[in-house]
């Protein structure tokens, strides 16, 4: 396994280095992982905790790092002897991969002494942002196609050999089939997915020939791609050459991809040319700069596509290629007291939530469709044999009581002092885990456009606990 | 050194399965690696090569990869056992980093026998785009910030641990002085930058207690986080009233940071009450989702800013994350003889250039300034000795006859026959070679909104080749 252990800001080692010159190492601290407000989606898919929990299980700083270190002639040799041993020995609670969550609500908590807390911050980060990031889209773009089916094929155009392997990982939880990723295919036990490119076409002296060297070589498995040079011209009336070829030699084509043009006129045209030709159960692929926007356009357009074929918009996240999660401090606990800890801002979006929190969703018994979910301290319990009555976290007058409903905590023990505790599942089972979370919610809070806005309220404890730092603080600054 | 054989794309190995059968993997090909027009720059800053190069020389199929090819069921022994000895055997000449490049001008040309030239082209595209897209974005942010520079701040917004560690390296290609990312300081030899976070604050009782206990840790190199509660009303305040206590004992404080709220009116304001103080020698520091354009405005403002740290929207490419950079085919050789190839298309922008290319960029003799580039076939000769006329790709009316300049070469060596050629150079010496590669270029064409367009023109010779095999291509259609 490859050691990130460096693979940190340097900021998080000059203030571990000013905790342990205080000596503060043994304060526990709790942050809390959350995003705020995502302007392209109203939710997001969890995911990348897997690799969040192998990097903290690795964590350790070999002697190459110590010397490294060293060379900055920023820390002393206590520093660096303490740096000899250290370990992740803390705590996470998690939302599991999969799960549909919501802005402000944390999908890890870690609670770890201070100085492991701080030096996990920057790779933790990076890690659940970039695949909840690369989830969110594939829910989107798997929501627009439905019911034709998603591939994943942005290698080429991913931010480097990690955004490809783990981008691809994180949009097979999303929703989609499979990848065009040979490595993350290995890595991640996934049936991995292609065929043939342009220059196969062009390195034969013509299309005819390619693809029956294609159908040669492939004859159960034959997909052809017709757009090298005239899709409808040459392209489609080859592939059809091409498939009486296999069919009489008995085999069954597998069909034709459209990697260019006008993908709702050509599929159309394309359709009607195989199905006269009797290769009605030929299937259409097609890719080619594809997002949900242009999914739910073909769709309206009625175009004759069986499966897609999804590169640069979907492993970029093109139109928002950052989710903003951060990673705030919630709690400090010194000598067996806890004092919980929030950002007070000018901006109530920028505010944080104080204290070692929790997360409940609500459900009602009837529909089992979720109503609405409350952040609560993690000490509370919530009675879901009586009326329950939720407050928006900023605008008090607006309340609602819910009734005959259950409640589920969202969270699991991922990490427990140090040692991976959650089971490691296969992917397809995270998608499951996705699809099953996704069929918790109404249809309005899932469409793409203008969503209908889904209820994460604060429970009571929680508002007291917020507007008592706030006030504290205000005499604080005052004085 | 990480395997990446398997990172790449499935159809990589069917194709390489189908030549194998088909007894071609002797014939030669050349695939050119370039961008289309990119929406986001006029041009590029070539980026990633030193990683291409480290991915070709190491590439191999070990056991585990063999089995894992052998459990797709899609390959015969025989291919397999000839994959056991594969290695990158060709030849790879390409634009060096930090240069400037054009749209359709190749950034790297890699002849090898067929087999091995497609397998590479996923993962080489995979660096190329990811590396060249944030070298760009480095040149668009450095060159608004200028005279103030740039620190890489963007862990933990990057799309993976690769993107932040080669975005990194790439953002100081492009220009930035540093990053914050330890890692990629380590691995590539620069300074690693960063001081504390919020966080630091909030673990003390007061803002204050934060900023001494940070001054007694770092002293010499003290500077502070002062947005934490407010800014202007404890921040700064507080920051003052510690470095007077640094300069009491005889050090000399670095400055303050600035990370939300409006940069423009912060920045005066707290440099006035820095002056006052007697602080005129701090720095200010400022970071907050900031851009080329956003640094645009604060410049117009006045805001007295001295360094920048830029995270997401570097980090990200965030208008435009992914560079469009294609692998086309553009010759085969059989057995000796060349066949120049080329995709044709009814889109002219999609159409390819033919041949084994070179560009020359044409200097003023007087100026050193760039005149034009000429794209030509490898085997050609710019006599500077006598007036050139270059025209226009698309259209041949627009000629221009260029006296009095000189020709350079784009290409350089970089593998020859599998082995690296070209000496690893330092990031800073690439940055140079960036600078360098600008200083060749008016204003005109490196202002950020509407810049002067920059002629890249075909040779004569390259321009017969390709209206020769379109002419072909349209005879064996209509045939």
């Amino acid at each position: 396994m490859r050691n990130l252990t460096l693979l940190t800001d340097f900021y998080e080692l000059t203030m571990m280095y000013g905790y342990f010159n205080l000596g503060k190492t043994e304060e526990i601290a709790t942050f809390d992982l959350f995003f705020r407000p995502f302007e392209e989606s109203n939710f997001c898919i969890a995911a990348g905790l897997e690799q969040a929990i192998d990097y903290v299980e690795n964590l350790h700083f070999d002697e190459d790092d110590i010397e490294y270190l060293r060379s900055t002639h920023s820390f002393s040799e206590q520093f660096l002897d303490y740096l000899r041993d250290f370990r992740f020995t803390g705590n996470i609670r998690a939302v599991p991969e999969g799960t549909v969550v919501f802005p402000y609500e944390p999908l890890l908590i870690v609670t770890a002494p201070i100085c492991q807390a701080q030096l996990v911050e920057a790779a933790i980060l990076n890690i659940i942002n970039h695949q909840t990031l690369i989830a969110t889209k594939a829910r989107r773009v798997c929501y627009a196609a439905s019911p034709a089916s998603v591939l994943e094929f942005g290698l080429r155009r991913a931010q480097g050999p990690d955004a490809a392997i783990y981008g691809a990982r994180a949009a097979v939880i999303g929703g989609c089939s499979s990848t065009s990723n040979v490595l993350c295919a290995q890595m991640f036990g996934l049936p991995p997915k292609g065929t043939h490119a342009h220059s196969w076409v062009m390195s034969f002296p013509t299309e005819l020939d390619a693809f029956k060297a294609y159908a040669d070589t492939y004859p159960d498995n034959c997909l052809l791609l017709v757009d090298t040079y005239d899709t409808l011209g040459s392209g489609v009336p080859n592939a059809i050459k091409t498939f009486d070829y296999l069919k009489a030699k008995g085999y069954k084509p597998v069909g034709i991809r459209l990697d260019s043009g006008d993908l709702a006129y050509l599929s159309k045209e394309a359709r009607k040319m195989l199905d006269a030709a009797g290769h009605d159960d030929c299937k259409i692929f097609a890719s080619s700069d594809i997002d949900e926007y242009v999914l739910e356009s073909l769709k309206q357009q009625g175009a004759k596509i069986d499966i897609f074929g999804v590169g640069t918009k979907l492993i970029t996240s093109n139109n928002t290629p950052s989710l903003g999660g951060v990673y705030k401090l919630s709690n400090l606990s010194v000598c067996g007291a806890d004092y919980p800890k929030m950002k007070i801002s000018d901006n109530p979006v920028k505010m944080t939530n104080p204290g070692v929190k929790t997360v409940f969703r609500l459900f009602d018994k009837g529909t089992n469709k979720a109503i609405a979910d409350v952040i609560a301290l993690a000490d509370e319990v919530i009675d879901d044999s009586r009326p329950l009555t939720i407050t928006d976290p900023t605008e008090r007058w607006k309340s609602k009581t819910v009734t005959n409903f259950y409640a589920k905590e969202l969270y699991v023990e991922a990490v427990a002092q140090g040692k991976r505790v959650l089971p490691r599942k296969d992917v397809y089972e995270l998608q499951r885990d996705c699809r099953d979370s996704l069929d918790g919610f109404w249809e309005e809070y899932k469409r793409l456009s203008k969503p209908h806005s889904y209820k994460v309220d604060l429970s009571d404890k929680l508002y007291s606990l917020k507007e008592r730092l706030i006030q504290e603080e205000r005499q604080t600054v005052a004085k």
